[in-house]
C-alpha cells in the first residue's frame, strides 16, 4: 500500500474542504449569523491548514495502482463527512453527532435522507452547507481535485475510475484532466442555468441556489419542510426539466459540446432512460387517474416525481405514500434502476440495466437457436467482456450487502415496507422511501445501528460498492 | 421444431396422468366417497385412452433439440395442470376452475400456495390427489418416464436437464435412464421411512401418507386448517427432519448408497445448506428468546420453520407473522435462498448462492492483487465457465420475472409485503408469504389476473424458468 500517496490526497481533500466552507461562512455573515459564520470561517481556516501541513509529508513510491484508488477514495469520503458534519454540531442545529455525520453523508452522497423534523429551523448557513454538499458529492471532489492539478498517469485513471459512476467511464478524450474539468465545466454551467431560470421564476436568490445544487447533485435536500410542494407550478416545471436533464449521461452534453450531434442522439443508454421515464410517466398517470386525479395535474405531479426517483434525487410534490400500490411498487423499481451512467445520479444506472437485459435476450435466443453465435453490443460496439463481468458481480455485491444491510435494520422493528425502502433509499442514493420514511418523513426514529447501515450503504452507494468492500476487506490490509 | 416427437411425449404424460388418478379413487372407495371416486376412475380411464390414442401418432424425425426440450416440459406441466384440476371442479370441492387450476399447479410445482379458506371440507379423495400431486411433481413426471422408459439419447438428455432443478443435473452415472430410476428409487424409499415413522408416532395412515407426500414433493399442502400445530410434539420434529432431508442434493445419498462416503460429506452444497440452516435457526432463536419465548420450544418451532421455508416446503407451526420484523426478514431470505440444486425443493438453490457469492469473493480480491490468477472451483473443480454464465443469466431473468409479475400483483391493491411476498412465496415454490397469505391466510382474495400471473410464476420456479420463456418466446415459433 501506498500510504504517502493516500496521504498526500487526503491533504488535499482537507484543504478543499476548508475552501468550500467559505460560502456557507459568507452566507451566514449576510443573514446576520454572525456566530454560524464565524464557526464556518474557524473550521474553513483549521482546514486549510491542516490539510496544508499533510501535503507537507513527502512522497517516495509513485506506484499507484487501483487497490490505492479505492482505499483514497474511500478514505476521502469518510474523512470529508467527518469534517463536514462538524459545524451542524457546533452551531448548535443538529446537537448529536451521530445525526450530523448521517446528515452530511447523506449530503455529500447526493442521497438526500434527513434525520431533521424540521428544516426550517436551521440558519442559512447550514442549509447552504447542506445543499453545497450535494453539488460537490455529485461530480465529485477527486474528480475536481484531478481537473485542477496536474498528476501522474496511474493515479488520476485509478482515482476517477474509483469516484465515477458507471461501468465505462473516462473514455471520454484521452487526458483524464482535460475529461475532469469538461466535466466541471458542464455541471456548472447547467446548474448556473438552472438558478437564473428559478429566479426567473420568482424565487428568491438563496432559495434558487440550494435547490439549483439539490438539483445538479441529484441529492434532494430542501430548505421547505414540505420540499418543493409550496412552489408555482413554474418552478417545480423547471426543476422537472432539471432533474431529468441531470440525470443523462454527461457524454451526451459532451458530444453536443464538440457538434457530434449524430453521436450524441445515437447513445443507447440516453434513448433507454428517456424510454423508461415516459413509460413510467404514462403508467402512473394511468394509474392515478384511475384512482380519480385529474389528467393534466396527474401528469404534472408524476412526472416530477418519476424525473425525482429515477434521478435519485429525491425531492417530493406530493406525498406518494398515498398513492395507488401499482404506482407505489412502480417507484421502487425505479429507485433500483437509477440515472444514466456518467450522470450525478445514483442507483444501478440504466446502462448496466441494458446489459443484464440483454445478456437474459442473449441467453434465451442461444437456448432456442444454439448454432448462431452472438455479441452483447452498446452503441454498435460489442461489449468487452470483463465490462459484462464486472456489471454481473456488481450486481451480486449489491444483492449481498442490500441483504445484510435489510437484517440489520429489521432489528429496529419498522415494518417490512419501511426497513426494505430505507435500504432501497439509501443504497440508490435517493433520499425518501415509503410508510415511516415517506416523504412527509424522516430517519431520525432509527437507532444508531441503522443510521451507521444506511450510513455505509450511501457511501457504497455513491462510490459504486467497490471502494467501500476494498477499503473494508482485511486483504487490502495485510502484507 | 420436432411436433411429433412432443406430440408423442404428450401422450405418455396424459396416459401417466390418468393412471395416478387410481389412488385417489381408491382412496374415495375406502372412505366411501362413492361419488369422488367415480369422478376420478372416469378421468382416469379417459386419461389412459386418450394418451394411448394421442402415442397413437407416427413420428418420423428424430432430431431432438434443448429447445425441443423445453417445450416438451413446460407443455407437459401446463396439459398435466390442465387435467389435473378437472376433478376439483367436477367433484364440487373447487367450483372455480381458475381456483382449482391454481390448486394443482401449486400442488404440481410442490409450492403449497392454496385459495382453499377450509381445506377440511375437501373429500378425502380430493385432499389425497393434492398431497399426490406434490410427490408427482417434486422429482418430476418426465424423469419418472425416463425412468421406466428407453427413449433416445439426445431427447432422454435434453427433458431431463429442462425439467430437473440446479445447475449441474445428470452427471451422477452416465446413462440417464438409471439415475432416473435411481432418484426416484431414494425418493420413494424416503417417502416409505417418513410413513412408517409418522405411523409410530400415532397419525392415522391417511394423515401420514398426505404428509410425507407434502415432505418429499417439499410441496407443503396440508390436511388441517392449522397445517401441523395439532399434531404431537414428536411428528412435527419427524417431519422437521424429513423437510431438511428431502432439501438436500440428492447426489448426496447416492454416494452413501454407493459407499463413497468420504465424497458425499466432501459436497460443498451439502455442507453450506446445513450451515446457512443452522445459522438461521441460531438467528431466529435468538429474535424469539429475546421477544420472550422459551429456548427449547423456541428452537423447535424455529427448526421447523427454518426447514419448512428454506427446503421450500411451507408447512407451518406457528404464525410467523407474528414473529419480530427480524425473524421475517431472515425468512424471506431464506425463500430466495431455497434448498439444495438436485433435491426436490425450490427457490435460487444453494449451489447457485454458493456461485454469486465465490465470484463476488473473486472480483474483491482480483480488485485487491489484481495480478493473482483465480478459479472459482465448486467441490474441488473448476467450474466451467458455461455453468457460472447460465447461473448469472437465471439470477437476471429471474429478477426480471419477478419485477413484472409484482407490478402485475400490486394492482389488486394489496399493502407492498403481500404483493412482494406473494411473488417470492410462489417463484420459489413455497406455499405461504406474509400478511393476508401468511400461514393463518390464503390467495383466495387475489384477482384472476393475479392468480394467473402466479400460477406462471410457480410453473417458471419448479422448471427453473428457462422452459417457460422458451414456450413464451415468439423466436420459439418462428419459422
Amino acid at each position: 500500500m501506498n500510504y504517502s500517496i493516500i496521504l498526500k490526497i487526503i491533504g488535499w481533500v482537507i484543504q478543499l474542504e476548508g475552501i468550500f466552507f467559505l460560502p456557507p461562512a459568507i452566507t451566514g455573515l449576510f443573514f446576520g449569523e454572525q456566530y454560524d459564520a464565524l464557526i464556518y470561517m474557524i473550521l474553513g481556516a483549521s482546514g486549510i491548514l491542516l490539510g496544508g501541513l499533510i501535503r507537507l509529508h513527502k512522497s517516495s513510491k509513485t506506484t499507484f495502482y487501483a487497490k490505492e484508488g479505492f482505499v483514497a477514495v474511500a478514505l476521502s469520503w469518510i474523512i470529508m463527512s467527518v469534517i463536514g458534519a462538524v459545524p451542524f454540531v457546533l452551531t448548535g442545529d443538529i446537537p448529536s453527532y451521530i445525526d450530523a455525520l448521517f446528515e452530511i453523508i447523506s449530503g455529500f452522497t447526493t442521497t438526500g435522507s434527513s434525520i431533521l423534523n424540521n428544516v426550517e429551523a436551521l440558519s442559512h448557513a447550514n442549509l447552504l452547507w447542506r445543499s453545497f454538499s450535494h453539488w460537490i458529492g455529485g461530480m465529485g471532489v477527486l474528480v475536481f481535485i484531478l481537473a485542477i492539478l496536474p498528476m501522474t498517469g496511474g493515479s488520476t485513471m485509478n482515482l476517477m475510475k474509483a469516484e465515477s459512476p458507471g461501468p465505462s467511464v473516462g473514455k471520454l478524450v484521452p487526458k483524464m484532466q482535460r475529461t475532469a474539468f469538461l466535466l466541471y465545466a458542464i455541471y456548472l454551467a447547467m446548474t448556473v442555468v438552472e438558478i437564473l431560470l428559478l429566479l426567473a421564476g420568482g424565487m428568491p436568490l438563496f432559495d434558487s441556489v440550494c435547490h439549483a445544487f439539490g438539483t445538479a447533485g441529484t441529492g434532494g435536500f430542501g430548505i421547505k419542510n414540505d420540499s418543493i410542494a409550496g412552489y408555482s407550478v413554474y418552478l417545480q416545471n423547471v426543476i422537472t426539466v432539471f432533474m431529468f436533464l441531470f440525470g443523462v449521461n454527461f457524454t451526451f452534453y459532451y458530444y453536443i459540446l464538440v457538434r457530434r450531434i449524430k453521436d450524441a442522439f445515437r447513445m443507447e443508454e440516453v434513448r433507454w432512460y428517456f424510454l423508461i421515464f415516459l413509460g413510467a410517466v404514462v403508467l402512473i398517470t394511468i394509474s392515478l387517474v384511475a384512482a380519480g386525479g385529474a389528467l393534466g395535474e396527474s401528469i404534472r405531479i408524476v412526472a416530477f416525481q418519476v424525473a425525482s426517483i429515477m434521478t435519485t434525487t429525491g425531492y417530493a410534490t406530493a406525498d406518494f405514500n398515498l398513492w395507488p400500490q401499482f404506482a407505489k411498487a412502480l417507484l421502487v423499481c425505479l429507485m433500483f434502476i437509477g440515472a444514466c451512467a456518467g450522470s450525478t445520479g445514483g442507483g444501478i444506472k440504466v446502462s448496466r440495466i441494458m446489459i443484464y437485459i440483454k445478456q437474459v435476450r442473449k441467453e434465451l435466443m442461444q437456448q432456442i437457436h444454439p448454432k448462431r453465435i452472438r455479441v452483447l453490443k452498446m452503441d454498435g460496439k460489442a461489449l468487452e467482456h470483463s465490462v459484462i463481468h464486472s456489471c454481473n458481480t456488481l450486481l451480486m455485491t449489491y444483492i449481498v450487502i442490500f441483504i445484510v444491510s435489510l437484517l440489520l435494520v429489521c432489528l429496529d422493528g419498522f415494518d417490512m415496507t419501511t426497513s426494505f425502502t430505507s435500504i432501497a433509499a439509501t443504497l440508490n442514493n435517493i433520499g425518501p422511501g415509503l410508510n415511516v420514511i415517506g416523504p412527509t418523513g424522516n430517519f431520525s426514529e432509527f437507532s444508531a445501528l441503522s443510521k451507521f447501515v444506511l450510513m455505509f450503504d450511501m457511501l457504497a452507494g455513491r462510490l459504486e460498492i467497490i471502494p467501500m468492500m476494498v477499503l473494508f476487506h482485511p486483504a487490502t490490509w495485510k502484507k
